[in-house]
């Protein structure tokens, strides 16, 4: 079990590397910074950020292997006898400069906690404007990735994401969903492992298309100031509901990595409302779970 | 009592008209816009928000009086026989455009709670430059009210704020701190009210005159930047940590007002240092709690 755990991590550490060359080849001037970290707690980490970029304003991508003790109200809530726990993964956001490019984030991990291991992750778009097409190539790259595992996975990760990424204060989705997965054994560690290595492969094909076909699109103060203001959703669901983060925080992980996820320039509007009918109050029939692959509405709020 | 919650939510009202007559003054050109709101709980409140004045980039002050049922895990903290409860109060967050001048937060409240009534508030600064005589003002301030009605207020609700307003994953204050009490019964419940009314009078002068002494400081995009990026603690502490801001969206209450306490525009860094020895860097040393009315050290980290 615990060399699965190790193939785990070595395969995560070889991931972020894909994964950074990946985006900095699509940033074109942005190079990723790294700091190798160590968690005084056991393990530690290396995490890359890249700042103000052609086409990333911030980008992180962090990978980490720690070990320690969980508090008993985390610990009791997870599978497994101890309170030891040990945890690999790789775990990104990206920031683009341009609001026609949706946010991203995408987080594939494994566990091990006393006799028990199991894998999680998932991956979710944040759009700022609403472009049907986009959010239709990222949910059928994941789906296409669950169906070779699983008819059962897309469903479920799917409806996971819708449930997980809810601001309940906001009464809306965070974004546009993706998969969302957790506790995953079944039906064999290996399987699962199988599955999470082929998520992570997909990932950059799941985003760098939509990356392209919206990077020459144009806009102004006024995109910008609504992505801005959008943004402080993004920082109100990671800071109030988001479990890694608060997981993080209460194991005395790393500040600076963890916190990597928030926007680097955010605005926050009272009771600000889109004109009714603009692109702006077009994205919010896109706050709200629904079925992207399925038929097109041909009237109706969804376009 | 429920004559004394009245007349405190009276009082309340009132000193919301002071305060924003008092704060539109000194800014000279912005107006509070005014939203009175229902809650479907019960009761509601009077919300008013100044932005892009001259002086503050954003300014809330809300009055509210609302009652409802607590959710068990919240009530069984408080004193009082039921779950039952209502809440007056004004709560205020002031966010000057000039990073010379401190951000402000301010709140005075009574709870009535079954058979239990009490009342709690408090005031801190949090500024984003070192000036030692603006906080030995604000801090002065309050002692002063506090010493009009115990000796023993000051020390305990200095030092209650001090570790309330801490930000474990940065293992630093929000600010310099001010006073906080609650669960403010004795010697009698008049006389806690009075110590109440006294301090939600003194709120004006706490503050204005530091105002006035920075207003003219000059600031350019170095200071800008750094306020942005301290902006975002604050962004932290209120999401994360703040039990005001938890028990309203726990409560079902109207997210606008809650998180009208966020600064207008923020900016999150990956690991910035200030330079060493710069003003920057020294805020640092006024993140720690510390005896602000005792003797300056003539040399160390204290200025």
């Amino acid at each position: 079990m615990s060399d699965l755990f190790s193939r785990a991590r070595d395969w995560f550490y070889g991931l972020q590397d894909t994964i950074t060359q990946g985006l900095e080849q699509a940033d074109g001037r942005g190079r990723f910074r790294e700091d190798a970290w160590q968690r005084p707690g056991g393990g530690g980490g290396r995490s890359r950020v890249l700042e103000e970029g052609d086409l990333f304003e911030k980008a992180g991508v962090n990978w980490s292997d720690v070990a320690g003790e969980l508090p008993e109200d985390v610990a009791k809530n997870m599978p497994g006898t101890t309170r030891q726990f040990r945890a690999t993964g790789i775990s990104l956001v990206l920031h683009p400069r341009s609001p026609m490019i949706p946010t991203t984030h995408a987080n594939f991990r494994c566990l091990q906690k006393g006799d028990a291991l199991w894998f999680g992750g998932g991956a979710d778009l944040t759009p700022y404007y609403p472009y049907r097409e986009d959010v239709v190539h990222f949910h059928t790259t994941w789906k296409t990735v669950c169906d070779r595992h699983s008819p059962e996975h897309y469903p479920r990760f799917k409806q996971w994401c819708d449930e997980y990424f809810f601001l309940k204060h906001r009464g809306e989705t965070r974004g546009v969903g993706g998969i969302f997965f957790d506790y995953l054994q079944a039906p064999s560690l290996d399987a699962a492992y199988q599955l999470v290595v082929d998520a992570g492969s997909a990932f950059l094909e799941s985003y760098l298309p939509l990356v392209e076909r919206r990077r020459r699109e144009p806009w102004g103060e006024r995109e910008r100031s609504f992505q801005l203001y959008r943004r402080g959703r993004y920082v109100e669901f990671n800071l109030i509901y988001d479990r890694g983060t608060v997981f993080g925080l209460k194991t005395d992980g790393r500040t600076e990595s963890i916190l990597m996820s928030l926007p680097p320039l955010v605005r926050w509007i009272y009771d600000f409302k889109p004109e009714p009918g603009s692109r702006e109050a077009q994205l919010t029939e896109y706050l709200t779970p629904q079925d992207w692959l399925g038929p097109i509405p041909a009237a109706g709020p969804y376009r």
